[in-house]
């Protein structure tokens, strides 16, 4: 087994990617829309959040050799289905939540019309990102990136997730259930950044591609149980958004389900599988999704 | 000039594309989402709406001799994309309508957090569906689908038209900018919807390309203009949705700027550029393009 990058090593590894990432949705998000549009669409995207997808899909591009023309803008593409699925659930309408990322979120700053609309153009936006007609990408990446993402954003993936969690609230769900609703909700975007970032490669190996499906979604699945237990365990100023809403909103948890301990228990067991996952891949450059696995167990916010 | 269609003629012809659109819609909305999501995208779709953005999408393929197979994923996709902004254009934050298509709106039907997440996957739905992977339309026709019905559904397309309209409302704008905003918010994915057709031949000539541009963008005016007009002449009854509504919150419109007679001749003017542009477009199969362009300027809702 490899061995595991050091903190520096991440650290440097992230800071290069990141930087890569925020130029490009600097230069890419709300730029030719109408102004308000298109102010309200960077206020969500730009400065803020970890980033946590698009660095999954650079990783996993980077052991698959994809093409970086294509990953870069699988990585935003990504990033903005996360940021238009954030802006439409603090919504009154769904979690009527006031602060993201330690700012007023969206509608309170923009309007609710805005923001409904901002989300809707973020969606949009990310298929426009995978489809250049400037023969950066082969239609072949094309095509194939627009289906990964459309699969992870709709109602079997994210979308779906989230209408089983609107219907949970107050709901008594097993383990079965809750982990069913989560592999939607946030499961699928997060595997899907994995096998998008392995479509920039031309060709991958079966063998490959369904040890990086594995591996994300363990990974999707260990990132939703730490989040439940930092909404119990960590601050809002920390977390950047309210803690302690799931607990208070009465929303099944893994934390309510499994007790801390036993949550803690499972995201080192998710842990230990996406890791396994990659020793059986076949693909040599796996460090970074490694780090970022560890990465996100050992996260604090 | 090739003769137009007769009455009977255009009304076989739609009622064979429009059942196969029905059919194919029938077979692909929300059958695999969580049970009350599927349901509110299947309420959001079927049933209801004359499918003009599905016809025109079937008649420019037919014009260019497109792959059917990827016509009617076109077809349904544009259909989507209309849905979903009539669903989230419906909400209490947007226009706050009960009525459309004479039934209660989604948001009434099914609460306002399915109605956004329902038309949120309706979204992403509409870019799985022009990504199949099944063989039957190449990569290269699918990722100039998805390149296409991202641009015209989006920040510089419908969604943008939209903010423009929101931000519109009680302000005097001159006809350049009541056009503009038009542009963008109807004209947009109607003539995205001929190019679409076209698009799924895997050779147009510049040409006829350049024509069927055209043809889209004065048909997407023509329609705006018909629309304005109808919401002064029609009762709700007949639109299925509530007539006046416009003139009744002081949003500009072409008849409140041009007279009920200007507004007329500007249709009139329209239906003929886009003849006009079929004529030089050296297709020869534009038939039903004619049609429904006359279709367009001569309907009663």
């Amino acid at each position: 087994m490899a061995d595991r990058w050091d903190a520096a090593r991440l650290a440097a590894w992230c800071g290069l990617h990141l930087r890569a990432v925020e130029d490009a949705l600097t230069r890419w998000v709300g730029i030719d829309a109408p102004v308000k549009l298109g102010d309200a669409m960077r206020y969500a995207v730009l400065d803020g959040g970890k980033r946590l997808r698009p660095l999954l899909v650079m990783a996993a591009s980077e052991s698959a050799g994809g093409n970086p023309k294509a990953a870069i803008r699988a990585a935003c593409s990504v990033e903005l289905i996360h940021a238009y699925s954030l802006v439409h659930d603090d919504l009154p309408c769904m979690d009527n939540d006031v602060l993201r990322r330690g700012k007023p979120t969206v509608h309170v700053q923009f309007g609710e019309a805005d923001a409904l609309l901002a989300g809707d153009a973020l969606q949009a936006l990310a298929f426009e990102l995978l489809t250049p007609d400037d023969g950066s990408v082969t239609p072949q990446v094309q095509a194939t990136l627009c289906r990964l993402l459309a699969r992870a954003a709709g109602g079997q993936g994210m979308a779906g997730g989230q209408a089983i969690d609107l219907a949970s609230v107050g709901v008594a769900l097993d383990e079965a259930r809750l982990r069913e609703m989560h592999r939607l909700k946030t499961g699928a975007l997060l595997q899907g950044s994995v096998e998008m970032g392995a479509a920039c490669a031309d060709v991958v190996s079966p063998t490959a591609l369904q040890a990086l499906r594995a591996y994300g979604a363990a990974l999707g699945l260990a990132f939703q149980v730490v989040d439940d237990i930092l909404d119990v365990t960590a601050d809002s100023s920390t977390l950047g958004k309210t803690a302690g809403k799931d607990a208070a909103s009465d929303k099944p948890t893994y934390v309510s389900l499994l007790g801390l301990d036993g949550a803690r228990d499972q995201a080192q067991a998710l842990l230990a599988e996406a890791l396994a996952a990659l020793e059986g891949s076949g693909l040599s450059d796996v460090g970074a999704l490694r780090a970022l696995a560890y990465m996100v167990v050992d996260r604090d916010r």
